[in-house]
């Protein structure tokens, strides 16, 4: 469903909130005139009208008599250069600061079930083969010979063809979501996620400048419809897509969507980002090809996580796409870090193209899958509602509406446990009544303990 | 000397023309007027007009009588969004790519001098001290004990008081000023960089759209008047410099200087940057203290990376800073890569720790310095003009003015000899007839025979 009308203005005021905190206009200067924002939005005029009501309402703006809306002074970003023009958040990052001994909030996996007990035999081989591995620079667009190992994996598991010169080794996914943002993104250009999307893809996005707009994901995908409109009234850069188990949902967009969203992409000239961490993490079948396989005419970019269930520590991802993207990709990555560590990238390949890793992979799935069970089953002591996944690390749950998330989120603190608030997922930071809980981190009793208070801490006497 | 009004309404041509580049100004849309921009740089308005009319000579803009100048519509960028609005380079990492027998453009140390033999020893034992070190994310700040044992050494050795909640651990300094360019630069923010200087640095800046404004670096360091002048005309958000054997030129700014630049730093409320990744490799007296030592209000930011003599392979650096910037910088850091890995972060720790540590620094003082010798010894045979430096890795080298740059780069690539134009260290492009010389990559011989080779082709005779 689209944003409707009431939405539209609140989501309008909000951007102009932050923008004003953000310093993009000093103290008692001008706003843009209704006129021409809601030309450069794509918006009727009255709907701007409402945003600037509300900012004068809300005290941060003031109105001249026939000339326009002004910032209030006080509002406007100190200047003393030693307190950054820097306002931007990293949400999960926060809370993730915070240490509690049940840990729903951190979707990771569970260090005890790394293969940490043969690593160091990886270790010794890297620096048998390359004595000099530390005295080594990496190139900037990462290790060929691991270039060539993955390009040859894509082709073999997933029928995507690649070859090395189009795959850029990153420091993790959240690098490659950071480049892929630098060398799209210019203050206000839009940017589609999905609704709810990875917070921390948002974020990036916001420190880029870019206006977010969202388009709903349903367990059964997404609604088609509404997807061409986006793409057609708000002419996004790009679309940042998780179609995989999806993080927080778990849902999974099938194949018949995948194929038509890439010929949306091509009509509309709108990128698709493919997010793609969870897809050795499925509990029954394999889940759908990559939406990159679909792609034919360089619309779409595929980035691919390993180091979550493989090696956290060392921090491997890897982009796919087709040039000239990969000039601009590398001039970022070289002005980024001037190139993912070598040592790192020789230990994850000598482990990736080892026999361990598939039965590595096989053992984890069995063993998340047990503690998703156990979760659930516990999860069955309350009037939450969920939709079981098929793979990856998380339950969007969604609890009784009278549950006030403040509340909630306080008397879980005090009990030291810990679990992601779903507005932080939502552009609009709606979602209210719902949370991810994350079950890769824990051991199942610990899971089960942790539940059995969270459940106790949702009982309606507690919010009378 | 400050750049005269021939040269800023040049520079301000420059500028316009990468803003068009990059699509600033849509095809048909109308520059700001030549008030308006006057007044936002702080310059004369006939300065502005002088820019104006050189984009008017060069096709970049049409003029509409009475209305003002409107950019031409073949050179805004295609929309097309697979060709990414990104037109940033990075300068000294496109000569990188270039393979080449004699290598004098890469500032890094010979592999063949890093201490590669006995680093397995240290890898060995981070995995019997901490056997999940791969299976564990680090904490963004970076670890702890190694954050500790920094901030130990730096009390001890420069004399400058830190905690480790004032470090944050970055993927090599090239991250470390990426991260400063997300957390205070804000497009048209002005930064001040040292004239010549480091080129990456310059491209980060540009690629957040940074106003880049020089001061000239000498032998003794800078004219202090002309520092004000630049702090107080063009409030820049920060002055990037590079105090101690600085790249290109080797020069070191006094410790008199060191002390009187942080009090222009708090009168004007610039940050200073200091970017200090040579500071171990003196050849005769240990270098002046850091700038970051004089500091006593926040005002300086110092950047250390410690991988280029020790482990490049590794990429460790780190930033010291008072609070409350580190706020900001962890929520850059999370955004960027979410944490350097852990990995490189305790084999690092263990190496730094040790006393093979220092013994490596002293020797590998005792071999470049004979590297330079020789260099410099072949370098006799020529009419060139360079200062020679006390420490670093560099020579900063003026050929003959007869030189064309265009005809050396060609004839030196011919015969596979990579070295790195003046003109990529310098905002406004210029000193044609300086190149920059690395003696770290290669050896004696090499550098002997390079050389040779280079000054054959800077003979008159070439040139006529």
């Amino acid at each position: 469903m689209l944003h409707k009308t009431n939405a539209l203005f609140q989501q309008i005021y909000d951007d102009l909130c932050r923008k004003i905190e953000a310093g993009e206009w000093k103290e008692n200067e001008k706003l843009p005139s209704i006129r021409k924002l809601a030309d450069e939005l794509g918006v009727h005029r009255l709907t701007v009208f409402k945003a600037y009501q509300l900012l004068k309402e809300h005290q941060k703006v003031y109105v001249k008599e026939k000339s326009g809306y002004y910032v209030k002074g006080e509002l406007a970003i100190s200047h003393h250069p030693i307190v950054a023009a820097y306002t931007q958040r990293n949400h999960l990052s926060e809370i993730h600061q915070v240490p509690a001994a049940y840990q729903f909030s951190v979707s990771l996996i569970d260090p005890n079930l790394l293969p940490n007990a043969y690593f160091s035999d990886y270790v010794k081989r890297v620096f048998d083969l390359y004595p000099k591995v530390l005295g080594t620079y990496a190139s900037v667009q990462g290790d060929e010979e691991l270039r060539t190992a993955l390009a040859n994996y894509f082709g073999t598991t997933h029928r995507f063809q690649v070859n090395s010169e189009e795959l850029l080794v990153t420091s993790g996914s959240q690098q490659a979501i950071d480049l892929l943002a630098k060398i799209f993104i210019r203050p206000r250009d839009v940017v589609l996620v999905e609704r709810p999307t990875y917070s921390s893809a948002m974020d990036t996005f916001r420190q880029h400048g870019a206006h977010i707009k969202s388009i709903t994901i349903h367990p059964y995908g997404y609604d088609l419809d509404e997807v061409e409109h986006c793409m057609k009234v708000y002419k996004p850069r790009f679309f940042y897509t998780n179609p995989t188990f999806h993080n927080p949902t778990g849902y999974t967009v099938p194949p018949s969507q995948r194929k038509k969203l890439v010929a949306l992409a091509e009509q509309y000239h709108c990128v698709i980002v493919e997010d793609d961490p969870f897809r050795d993490i499925y509990f029954y079948d394999a889940p759908p090809s990559p939406i990159f396989t679909y792609d034919t005419d360089g619309h779409v970019v595929y980035i691919r996580s390993f180091s979550k269930y493989v090696s956290p520590g060392l921090r491997i991802a890897v982009i796919a796409c087709r040039m000239p993207l990969m000039k601009s990709l590398l001039t970022a990555k070289s002005l980024a870090d001037n190139g993912t560590p070598l040592l790192n990238q020789k230990i994850f390949l000598h482990y990736f193209l080892s026999q361990r890793l598939q039965l590595h992979i096989a053992k984890l799935r069995t063993a998340l899958w047990m503690r998703k069970e156990a979760m659930e089953k516990e999860m069955t002591q309350s009037d939450w509602y969920w939709e079981q996944p098929d793979g990856g690390l998380n339950l969007w749950v969604q609890l009784p509406t009278y549950v006030s998330m403040k509340t909630l989120l306080q008397k879980a603190h005090e009990r030291s446990i810990s679990f992601a608030p779903g507005r932080i997922f939502d552009v609009d930071g709606e979602f209210h009544s719902w949370i991810r809980l994350s079950y890769s981190y824990m051991n199942e009793r610990e899971l089960r303990t942790g539940i059995a208070q969270l459940i106790a801490l949702t009982k309606p006497e507690i919010y009378v």
